[in-house]
């Protein structure tokens, strides 16, 4: 009987048990299925569980339910505990290892591909991407972005709405969003921009450099021309010369968050301004009643493709999406190589994107779907504009 | 012909706007309403504008708009400055002055009715309940605050299962809500409560007290038993013996935030668990897609029961919902008086809440609807248990 060991890590999304729920049902019914408990700790520790009967019942239940079921975690997998891996499979017989995550879990899954190889154990490998900050490489976009996306656009609309009804009492707030080093969640947050006058007024990303006098002189000058100004920012941004802001380090890993306080200080040291920050939190990952329902089909669907990867008995490589030419939103889902996603490392936004977000937001949209917009967002009035601009056949026949 | 000004007052809600569309809507066709710019800041500054046309159109259109369309604020509101306001309104001969608001508006608006009085203009005064808080007198519930409510619960819920997948990595997380005397927020964080092992696992209000032995020795006993806890905690929560947590001080008025901050750097110095705090912030209160339908259609209900009032005549009152005692939900619009409203103060939890949530849950549903509940939570099953205990037919005829 085939026994495949499966397993979740990093930060959880609010779809990635939808991956799970989708690589189960695409498995053929007579095969042994070992849930991996907390991601590759339980890989090492030996601390796997056969799904079967009621836990797998169970397991099945979680295809709406936020959070990794079987557990996740940030383990330092250390060459050492990958030979350790490698012998509690052998100890199970256990010759197929499918982790779903991002960039971090797919780079480990390849070392413990040339870990197994180099002990003689034949060891077939397959990822399933997931994140929620978009910067997994070799795939058009991974599960658990779009909903995430979805959340950071729906707030920061709203509490732009919020602040413009305050705006005799408070001026500016500052939005502080997921993102290491990757701006794809706050550039998102324009996503629903209705008019020039709406927020966001300024999204600040990794990817761009900022200076202090800079970022101060605009937030002015927004102010002085809409009497508000909402600000989103990555929670990766830098002022040019300095560093990322940290919380605090937990087990050797920096927990990011205050660029949005800082910013908040030195409009507050610098500017007659009333100014508030906050941090869109958790949610950002884990809120059900905000996944795109797209982004879930797409979770469920990779996780499918990567039960059929196991069959035909591929191996060193990840489940990616890749987006079809053709009109409106199509995508096929292909393998990757494992060392080519490791080796091609963070997906940064590219500059394209930044310069002319018309077309990243023609990007983001398909994976959101229309459900949420009730009326056309700025960016894609332009759209039309320079859609109209640029073809004279497209207006004459009008 | 009948001569209107409505303001909105206070922090703007996720449906404080249908309230204004139900007040307008209510009118008869040949009422000249104005809108008040920014709260009582307009009225006494002269800053009123004539709603016809596209002007009304345009506010009409605001039903399902978060924030508040006229404009709000925390304006001090001076007894000179009313003297102004009972001008501004008599050089354009309004005789009817309509604010929708919680306890600091109802009050004012009193006031403003006695200033009126005291100057011999006659003076017609309705209020319009809001309060994200739930803190207002005289009223089984504000409009607002089940949106709010609905917002804390899905996200309590959402982001304690994603602490149960981390749980390896992080062990507390505290949740902090809005609520600065009053803890129907933070209560609500409990819910979608699904068995005693999902989170939260402590709720912290202003009305009970709590000493910083007591929380750590809580903390610490829950992370035994299930590896993980998850605390929602009020803004307004002091440790006995402390003071409320002040963030800044804007314009004379204590912005509160900060209680979840002190709560995680007590918990990490006294402990060796891995914790982190945030702040659920301004989505609270403006998140459009967690808006209760329930809500929304009580808001735009008492708006329209605040324009059958001025029709009738009646002064010095606020609209407030009764709960019927009937099976199911039920409820009446009733007039209540101002002054009682105003002498009442904040409404706070009752301490029978606080001692059987079951109760205050059963209360709270009904203002949500089941749309968000899948399964049912843990306080409805228990609440099904009692009943079966408590009445021996009921069990019989099962």
């Amino acid at each position: 009987m085939h026994k495949i060991a499966i397993g979740q890590a990093g930060g959880p999304t609010a779809v990635i048990n939808a991956s799970l729920v989708g690589f189960v049902e695409g498995l053929p019914d007579q095969t042994e299925i070992y849930g991996i408990m907390n991601g590759y700790q339980g890989l090492a520790e030996n601390d796997l569980e056969l799904m079967e009967g009621s836990d797998l019942d169970w397991l099945l239940s979680h295809k709406f339910v936020p959070g990794a079921c079987l557990g996740s975690g940030r383990y330092p997998f250390t060459p050492d505990a990958m030979i350790k891996a490698v012998l509690n499979l052998k100890a199970r017989d256990i010759h197929t290892l499918v982790f779903i995550g991002g960039n971090g879990t797919m780079a480990a899954l390849q070392k413990m591909s040339e870990v197994a190889s180099a002990m003689n154990y034949e060891l077939q490998t397959v990822g399933i991407p997931k994140t929620v900050d978009n910067d997994l490489s070799g795939t058009d976009h991974a599960p658990g972005y779009a909903s995430a996306a979805q959340f950071v656009a729906l707030s920061v609309r709203d509490i732009s709405k919020d602040l413009e009804a305050m705006r005799n009492f408070e001026q500016v707030r500052i939005i502080e969003t997921m993102g290491r080093n990757a701006g794809w969640l706050a550039m998102a947050g324009g996503l629903l921009k209705h008019t020039e006058f709406d927020g966001p007024h300024m999204i600040c990303v990794p990817e761009a450099s900022l200076t202090k006098e800079r970022f101060l002189a605009q937030v002015q000058e927004i102010v002085k021309t809409n009497g508000m100004a909402t600000i989103v920012v990555s929670e990766g941004v830098t002022f040019k010369g300095g560093a990322q802001v940290q919380r605090e380090v937990v087990k050797g890993r920096a927990v990011l968050g205050g660029i949005s306080t800082e910013m908040e200080q030195l409009i507050r040291m610098n500017t007659g301004l009333t100014v508030r920050s906050e941090n869109l939190g958790m949610n950002q990952r884990c809120a059900m009643w905000a996944v795109s329902e797209q982004d879930r089909t797409e979770a469920y669907e990779v996780g499918k493709e990567a039960a059929l990867y196991v069959k035909k008995g591929m191996s060193n490589i990840m489940v990616s999406i890749q987006r079809c030419l053709d009109i409106g939103y199509n995508y096929k889902l292909e393998s990757i190589a494992l060392e080519r996603v490791a080796n091609d490392g963070e997906r940064l936004l590219p500059q394209t994107y930044i310069s002319k977000p018309t077309d990243f937001y023609l990007w983001l949209e398909q994976l959101i779907g229309d459900r949420i917009v009730r009326y056309p967002p700025m960016w894609r009035r332009r759209a039309y504009d320079d859609l109209k601009r640029n073809q004279p056949e497209f207006r004459r026949s009008q």
